[in-house]
């Protein structure tokens, strides 16, 4: 069948998809889902190529007329308006025989592997088809063969970069609010004289990424060609990973595990490892946060995952070190985008400055990656960063880093606006701190604005522990708008807030 | 978030889908593919109510600018142009947490599988969502009480008739070309006293469905009011299901299946039985055609599903006799909407025209049903079917059921039109025909045309065992087009066709 092309300017969050018009879908006997090769007809393009696109159907002809096919911008660029498009239906690819491979419980083989991969990130494979490999391959596992060819195809999916020597690199599997330590071990780290060329995530479903809070302090978008400029000329950086071309295989993937809230390890290792392989890492520190809300309930699910991740590791050639850290309550004291930025530049800049949790847990990685890099003898890295840190060469890297990402590096914390909108609670008893909710300061932070407004966010006066008297601050809400203060201050008061004063049973004893 | 209505005419193929620009989704933290609940701000109406939708997105103000949401017309009619509506996102329902119970392989209580069905008819499950409970109950099947719960639900997502009696039905897992033994069976059993308000399927991957097949002799589509006319009236129908709302849900489960390929026992059970259940259907016949390019490759695969398809049906009040049928070569000579008409009629109108497979198998499953029904002795049902058959009582009863249903009671087969275009194919050389393959037949037909073309088809002269003389007429095709024709000729050719003439060996011993 042949029909004209009409642009169409949305995303469908599918793969790609083409429209046309229901009449047309009757003549060529498909549905909506139905799979089709696309080809413009008498281009003098030289790559004028078939493609595959799935069928979305019109029912009237305001959007797609009978004769006419949508083609959405965003995923076919080369097809004009008004060009003539032949339309025919195929079958599936083989790929999605090894999708049905791995439902029966199959074993997939590096070329199957392979397949699915690139089929996914084309379009060849339709969203509900991944969807279907996804939760096969969370019921039905992966080996560690198929982990490793997983990896490996991700990472061949997109660029893979090499900056002239081994990099290092740090990597947390998440789950405990205000983890903003990579601003501190990124400079700690390259200050030592090792390349870490750092990418991050903006938030998905927390109040804040390391992407996010770093750009409060300077860029992180950048293209490849002056990625690879700030590193050679910094040897590091820290910017966000979704600008890049690294893996778009793995980032077919998490769009489908994210809506179906699944992560199993089986993918979750090669998701981690590919964006480092991509990324010209060597030498990696894994930060694995167990206990409540995060992946690793317990430190054996945390030390199961360790053992799996080196091998997978090993295997793909990244040396890999664990460290299984305590999730129980935030990472220092700050949580959102501006607020972080400025708790970590605080500390950079005055090591007296803490707080304790944020220079504990930055200095033991970044030991970890000193000791793998030779710069430290075993045991005597953690000491190190603490003189990097202490010494303000981390701090001196930091702006450099800031500068060579287009940032101000002569930023001081009080530059970095919160708010404007404020909102303080008091303690109205005398006790002790029992406990620091995860669970309800990501919610609160949440319902202020982060981590789309930046200068949205919270800060925790005093932690697990702390010994309190009536009307000492304990915890404070900033937020970019009235309207959304009030929803987080309904939450504080609706669950009571994230931080529990125990009774008087200390003082009674 | 308050957005202005866009009406928007297409269908995704997807679920309850809006659409609003990238810069709200952004403000709203959403993505592609999340959940929000959507209501219409001052409206008059008293069924003004809210409801959850799946986001898209826009890149362009093209088709949803900003401040604007995009609205699909076919799943959400009474939010009118300009009207505004409030947009607010919300977790996933809890449903979605027993698809991931389901996902762990744990059961399924009926409760939980009430609330899976009842969201996703509403829309309340995006199709990743669905896709993936249907890859979990592939993978971890579903036991007879799930089964059980899945029938109940689907049924009770739609309407559910009752015809002041007992009503009866036939049904046939599928996959023997030309099985129009509907078309004989409904009229025998109605003429008998029976009720059986037979609703069909249009055909989804084979050349022709007993709704595409019915629909050459009178309309088939009727909605809730007019089938309970029909049916009180003459005690029989053969409409097509599709337009009536009966069990919406299995709909919904179906349009996933289909492209994943997917009909697991666990859910293809359900499916016939909530259709039966929603008609009112107390007893019933299964036709389970076993053997190559069926669902059961061998006698013991039907077997197995027939024991449990029982025990289902009895479980939710409903009396199942299977009968395991021979699939190798298609029921008659004519596969193809029309043709197969014109097959059945002739028959209904004179028993000595055969042919024999469809004489057979419509009298043996007819019989089983009028044994069932209490009007033969049990062994006796089918020499009753053929008297009838063989008296006119059939044919009279399939005249009124045309004449009920619309069409021309008194239409013959000649009246029925094929083709016009036609290519004849004879035999190269003496033997006996061997093999008839259905996946080759399957194939022409379709690409002749079939079954959106009711003209287009195949006609076999010859089936397996015949002997053939050298230029003795073996197959013949009809399509509606002369490039469809074409493409048929050439699978004729490419593949060898569908029947296998053997060597001289039997002349030779």
């Amino acid at each position: 069948m042949k029909l004209k092309a009409k642009r169409i300017n949305f995303e469908t969050g599918n793969t790609k998809d083409v429209i046309i018009n229901v009449k047309d879908a009757a003549e060529l006997g498909q549905k909506a889902g139905d799979r089709v090769v696309i080809k413009k007809i008498k281009s003098k393009s030289i790559n004028n190529k078939s493609r595959v696109a799935i069928l979305q159907i019109s029912y009237s002809d305001t959007i797609v007329a009978r004769g006419e096919i949508g083609i959405f911008v965003d995923t076919i660029k080369d097809i004009e308006d008004n060009s003539i498009v032949s339309v025919k239906p195929i079958d599936p690819p083989d790929s999605f025989k090894f999708i049905q491979k791995k439902t029966r419980g199959e074993k997939l083989t590096s070329e199957e592997i392979n397949r699915i991969i690139s089929d996914a990130v084309s379009g060849h494979l339709s969203k509900i088809e991944l969807a279907s490999f996804i939760t096969s391959a969370k019921i039905n596992e992966m080996d560690h063969e198929e982990m490793t060819a997983l990896t490996l195809a991700e990472a061949r999916s997109g660029e893979i970069f090499y900056f002239g020597m081994d990099a290092y690199d740090k990597h947390s599997t998440g789950g405990v609010p205000g983890n903003k330590v990579s601003l501190i071990i990124v400079p700690i780290v390259a200050a030592a004289g090792l390349t870490i060329p750092k990418t991050s995530t903006r938030a998905i479903t927390s109040p804040s990424g390391t992407a996010d809070s770093m750009e409060v302090l300077a860029p992180v978008a950048f293209n490849s060609e002056e990625l690879k400029e700030i590193v050679s000329k910094e040897k590091a950086c820290i910017v966000w990973g979704g600008a890049l071309d690294i893996s778009p295989a793995d980032n077919v993937l998490i769009e489908i595990e994210r809506p179906l809230h699944m992560d199993p390890v089986g993918l979750m290792i090669p998701s981690i490892l590919t964006k480092k392989l991509s990324m010209g890492v060597k030498k990696l520190v894994l930060d694995i946060p167990v206990g409540g809300g995060t992946k690793f309930p317990t430190p054996d699910d945390g030390k199961n995952f360790a053992y799996i991740f080196k091998e997978i590791a090993r295997n793909v050639g990244i040396e890999a070190e664990c460290a299984l850290t305590l999730a129980h309550q935030p990472i220092g004291h700050c949580i959102g985008p501006a607020i972080e930025a400025k708790e970590a530049l605080t500390l950079l800049r005055d090591y007296s400055a803490g707080p304790n949790s944020l220079i504990e847990k930055s200095t033991s990685l970044a030991g970890i990656l000193l000791e793998m890099g030779g710069k430290a003898e075993k045991g005597k890295g953690q000491n190190l960063a603490k003189e990097i840190l202490k010494s303000g060469k981390a701090y001196e890297k930091m702006k450099q880093i800031i500068e060579i990402q287009g940032g101000d590096p002569n930023i001081l914390p009080d530059d970095i606006k919160l708010g404007p909108y404020e909102k303080e609670f008091k303690a109205t008893k005398e006790g002790h701190i029992t406990e620091v909710n995860n669970a309800i300061i990501n919610q609160i932070a949440k319902a202020a604005g982060c981590p789309n407004s930046k200068t949205s966010g919270v800060e925790i006066y005093k932690k697990q522990g702390a010994r309190i008297k009536e009307d000492d601050l304990i915890f404070k809400i900033y937020s970019n708008s009235p309207s959304k203060l009030k929803r987080a201050e309904k939450i504080y008061k609706s669950t009571g807030g994230p931080i529990i004063l125990g009774g008087m049973m200390i003082e009674r004893i």
